[in-house]
């Protein structure tokens, strides 16, 4: 924790959480809480050089905020989608958004003139889970988001692991049903083919042939006792079991935090989950399976303590 | 490093490596240099009591023996199978030799007199292998042995990963074919249940309808053109490739060494291994693919790692 100089107003950390359609920025203490938010759309479409200019106006924004509010900014942390070289600073690659070899950490700093700290969306988002969520005082953690794709963090005594290149925790793409329907990756049978929110809305809309349908949707249809919206969601279920079985046959964790847009489905998507893991545990302890308690707060508070993490 | 007492012999760590059903035993210098090796039966079957006994017979014949060749132990050092908690210094668990929650660190460090380290056969051969071995000088290793069994130990920094209950790294145990055969764990379509040398030589021996082949023999087979040989040997390549691509997704290595029998087969096991690694790469960074370097002394050099470890 760093104390204001003085004289100055409370230490505040500029956090951005940068998505492929929207970004969440925040003013962030360093005991966490959140003193301001705001939101602001990436618009992807324009091209990464555009997404970079909007980041660093954004991010100076909240600082010049800060200061007119009587605070004083110490530090931004920022969080983006892809591959990600946290210790260079580096958005290497990015689907959604264009990043190719971007040093958005430095390009940061140099602007706002404060120390800044780039990591990977679900590896921060990650972070704020096992420090301030879900996985509070639990040393071996997997932070799973499940939404329009799927990706996890594990993160081992407070710390994110990204792996040699930036690549690590990338659940969505572990083959679970060899032969199955092919991934945005380009390869069959991924868990992200099968249990993100977009793979059920879509096997949904394709065996009802019917208009484009929601995972939402269909969770409301399955609860209501559809027998499709049914099959759909429990077949997600057990791709979705297969990968967490398989997620702790290499990392042997304690606590699953399962967030992203499908944990909000609630008990309909933690009592099968719970037992279909059940199922496939032989000789491993079966994990606590709880879900992500921040919301989407959690990526603006991750990069939060990303950048206190680095002023140590 | 440890440096010898004044006026005493060169310093040796005792090092057992215990198998299902051997012992590789040796005397470690501190620089890795084995000055004598030996074996013996573990003799499983008597029960995992006498197993205890004879480790502790042997480890403290092996002390005496260093001494009467003048030299200094100054630390044992134990690799055993199955989930092993190494903090504790307790054998959680064994299928193969039955050890249930075996407090084998502190029993050997009363018998010796000697500080004790306890660890994962399969961790400690990663430690070796990327401290001495064939991953020498890389950050991010997985150690992946494939033999009777198939498991791995993920290395970063030089220090193999346990997990919260000594079980991290059960490669074996993932699933890369639905529905197919029956795992010795209990589950069906298990990595190990289709890629390991037994499932090898069984898969070959159901098909040909005749007496039991092992792996060894499959890929004399194989390499002599029979076409059944050449069919199971590349099902077992296929679906460990399968299995490497899932184990990168999640750890994002630089490099993975495979050790254990079936890594004996060479170009034989590499060449298509390679090529059907790269198929499933998408856009993951593909790991550099090398056979260990350093045998079946893997297990016992990681072990005096280990012990050396523990003295500092």
């Amino acid at each position: 924790m760093t104390d204001a100089p003085a004289g100055r107003g409370e230490p505040v950390v500029v956090a951005l959480d940068v998505g492929g359609t929207g970004m969440k920025c925040a003013l962030v203490r360093p005991d966490g809480e959140v003193v301001h938010a705001e939101r602001h759309p990436t618009g992807a479409e324009r091209g990464p050089a555009a997404v970079v200019d909007t980041i660093l106006d954004v991010a100076e924004g909240l600082a010049g905020k800060a200061r007119a509010d009587g605070l004083t900014p110490i530090a931004c942390g920022i969080g983006v989608p892809g591959l990600v070289d946290d210790a260079a600073g580096v958005a290497v690659w990015s689907s959604n958004i264009g990043f190719r070899h971007v040093p958005l950490r430095d390009l940061t700093a140099a602007r706002l003139g404060l120390p800044t700290a780039l990591g990977h969306d679900v590896r921060v988002g990650g972070l704020a889970e096992t420090r301030l969520g879900a996985g509070r005082d639990v040393g071996h953690v997997l932070f799973v988001a499940v939404g329009t794709g799927i990706a996890a963090a594990h993160v081992v005594g407070g710390s994110a692991t990204a792996g040699a290149h930036g690549a690590a925790g990338e659940l969505g793409h572990i083959l679970v049903r060899p032969g199955g329907p092919r991934c945005g990756c380009g390869r069959p049978g991924c868990l992200e083919a099968v249990s993100s929110a977009s793979a059920i809305g879509r096997r949904y809309t394709e065996l009802a042939r019917g208009a484009l349908v929601t995972a939402a949707e269909v969770a409301a249809r399955a609860a209501a006792g559809e027998e499709l919206a049914g099959q759909v969601w429990q077949e997600a279920v057990d791709a979705l079991a297969d990968g967490l079985a398989t997620a702790q046959a290499l990392f042997d964790v304690e606590t699953m935090v399962i967030g992203g847009g499908l944990a909000r489905a609630g008990a309909q998507l933690f009592d099968p989950l719970r037992a279909a893991l059940r199922e496939r545990i032989t000789f491993h302890r079966e994990p606590r399976l709880v879900a992500a308690a921040l919301g989407d707060e959690a990526g603006c508070l991750g990069a939060a303590l990303l950048a206190l993490d680095s002023l140590e």
